[in-house]
């Protein structure tokens, strides 16, 4: 049971180890408010808490993502979208039924839940989670090519999303290394779900985002409970764990940065990650799936700049209080929009996951 | 005969239109050379060439990517590995094969070569090539996933591969729209080169890149012959042509850019594909398919900052010189390469492509 987090506390940051370039470090605006003028004081270097380490910045090696605030992680709530159409139900019902064949493989079903069946679980779903964005992505690339029109930036949001999942997987297997049988389900599950979820996405992308909405949706809710775990002292080996260099330097967390954090940051990207893919099914549903992606940078300038206002934060869509920004009820927020950009596309606004469930 | 760049003179640099992040923009030093001192100069809007335009700062859009300086550009020569095992002979006879198919369908053995077949020729080209680097970026990424490993970066520069391709195609497109014959057998080959790659890569990631590597070799002279055409002046319609604007904007050329300036930036780009797959060729022949990819920043900082010389161009490895400045014949070159980096990952120097042929 010791071998959590074993090795940890020799890791270093590396001089020279791999940083990233943040939608932080630009002046625009992203619409989960990524950048808004609160965070104006952020360095370069990017991230709401401390840089990961000295020297890094012009290091870059990963792709562009999201550094969340210490205000927005702590925000965070589990949301959920009610389904309305048929394929939403399925989805739905599918996701539910995964959830219960997960739960029961990797014993939260019996027994007591000890920090191994945590990272189990984590670990199983991260590898598994790391297969849609990457196969999203691929098919929308291969129709740009094929159609021989542009994509509005639906690839990159879709690639960041699969790499995300990759860095989840990855910053976990720091604290645990599976053994053989988790390495040939984890093997076996890989194959079937790619070819499934690769089927489904050239039948219907819009199942596929609703799919992966709900399972968002199941993967916040996974890591509330994680925290309110950790933090009812039931996980005594996640209490004092620090968090892997890794973490610190992807998400720039501060270096006293815990494990806590990391689920923090987590959690965080998982709820970026049900509000991207609920927009999306919502603009299949509303035939837009060649509309400008409202997630990349050069949209959030034009839509918010539009509507002269501040984008509302991850904490203000999953509270459903979008739609009361973008129609200009700002509740006190700042209108330092960059009005530079004068030649905005049109585009209507997208409809937002519902309230949160208890 | 007139309706290759219809419009374009209506064509604008938009307001907020959509930039790039750039290697230059970084401090560090990519292994061909971007950003090396002698480019110092260039600004955070990156670009050896003046700024794609006013405003742009900020407005990341697409993945990072190579710009090249005009001194870049015009010393691309073709290059020939010339083939050593079995599967590079394999590779080379399918690629000369290939090649011939392409210049029967597209009327090169036959007839005289105008504008409109040279743009039938490499719009249907790009939308084949745009495939490689997803198949395989998505193939190693699930590999990630799935043997819960670290891909070293080599994701980042298929990926990014893939994504220059696909721009490539769009900027052609530009230039004209096909018809749906050819619409017809741009879904056909699609389907075809996808799952053939993929089946292929599973099997020889060797071979596959190698393959890649070739198809580069006959890229790099399709675009040296069309750009000696047109210097020689037998595509009128070409000698007077703007570059769309989406390309001064992708590879931040001149406003007052032509479309052979153009043709010389993508004939730079397939020059470093290149580079980059025949190295990752040689890389699986000597089992590094683990090694960390030394074209990404990360790697290229430790590379050659151990060797303390500045990293060859692409002009320099085309030419065959990268292994001398790699052992330290700098030939008069500088050696201000930031010695910051001090924990570099052990790595030996990389077989290069052979010197030209005529
Ligand atoms: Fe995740
Ligand atoms: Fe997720
Ligand atoms: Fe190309
Ligand atoms: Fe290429």
């Amino acid at each position: 049971k010791k071998e959590i987090g074993k090795g940890l506390e020799e890791e270093k940051i590396r001089p020279g180890d791999r940083s990233q370039v943040h939608f932080r470090a630009t002046p625009t605006k992203h619409p989960l408010g990524m950048g808004s003028p609160k965070n104006s004081s952020v360095s370069s270097e990017g991230g709401g808490r401390s840089s990961g380490g000295k020297g890094k910045k012009g290091k870059e090696w990963s792709m562009p993502h999201e550094i969340w605030s210490a205000e927005e992680v702590n925000s965070i709530k589990p949301t959920h979208k009610d389904p309305e159409e048929a394929v939403d139900h399925i989805a739905l019902r599918g996701v539910r039924a995964l959830r219960w064949f997960f739960d029961v493989l990797a014993g939260f079903k019996t027994g007591v839940i000890d920090e191994h069946k945590y990272l189990n679980r984590v670990i199983f779903l991260e590898t598994v989670a790391g297969i849609p964005g990457m196969v999203a992505g691929t098919l929308r690339h291969l129709t740009s090519l094929r159609r021989m029109r542009r994509d509005h930036g639906w690839i990159h949001t879709l690639l960041e999303e699969a790499e995300n999942e990759r860095m989840h997987l990855l910053t976990f297997l720091k604290l645990k290394q599976p053994g053989p049988v988790f390495r040939f389900a984890v093997m076996i599950s890989q194959g079937v779900m790619y070819n499934a979820f690769f089927l489904s996405y050239l039948i219907s992308p819009k199942a596929c985002h609703r799919f992966v909405g709900y399972i968002e949706e199941e993967a916040v809710h996974t890591y509330t409970v994680l925290l309110e775990d950790i933090d009812a002292n039931k996980l005594p080996l996640f209490s004092n764990l620090p968090a892997p260099a890794m973490a610190k330097s992807y998400w720039k967390l501060g270096d006293d940065a815990m494990f806590r954090d990391l689920v923090l940051a987590v959690r965080a990207d998982e709820a970026n990650h049900c509000v991207v893919n609920h927009t999306f099914a919502d603009m299949h549903q509303e035939f837009k799936q060649d509309a400008v992606n409202p997630f990349s940078i050069h949209a959030s300038v034009t839509k918010y700049a539009d509507a002269g206002v501040t984008p509302p934060t991850v904490a203000d869509i999953a509270n459903g209080d979008a739609d009361d920004i973008a129609a200009g009820n700002t509740n006190g927020r700042s209108t330092d929009v960059n009005p530079a950009s004068s030649q905005p596309q049109p585009q209507k606004p997208q409809p937002q996951p519902q309230a949160g469930r208890a």
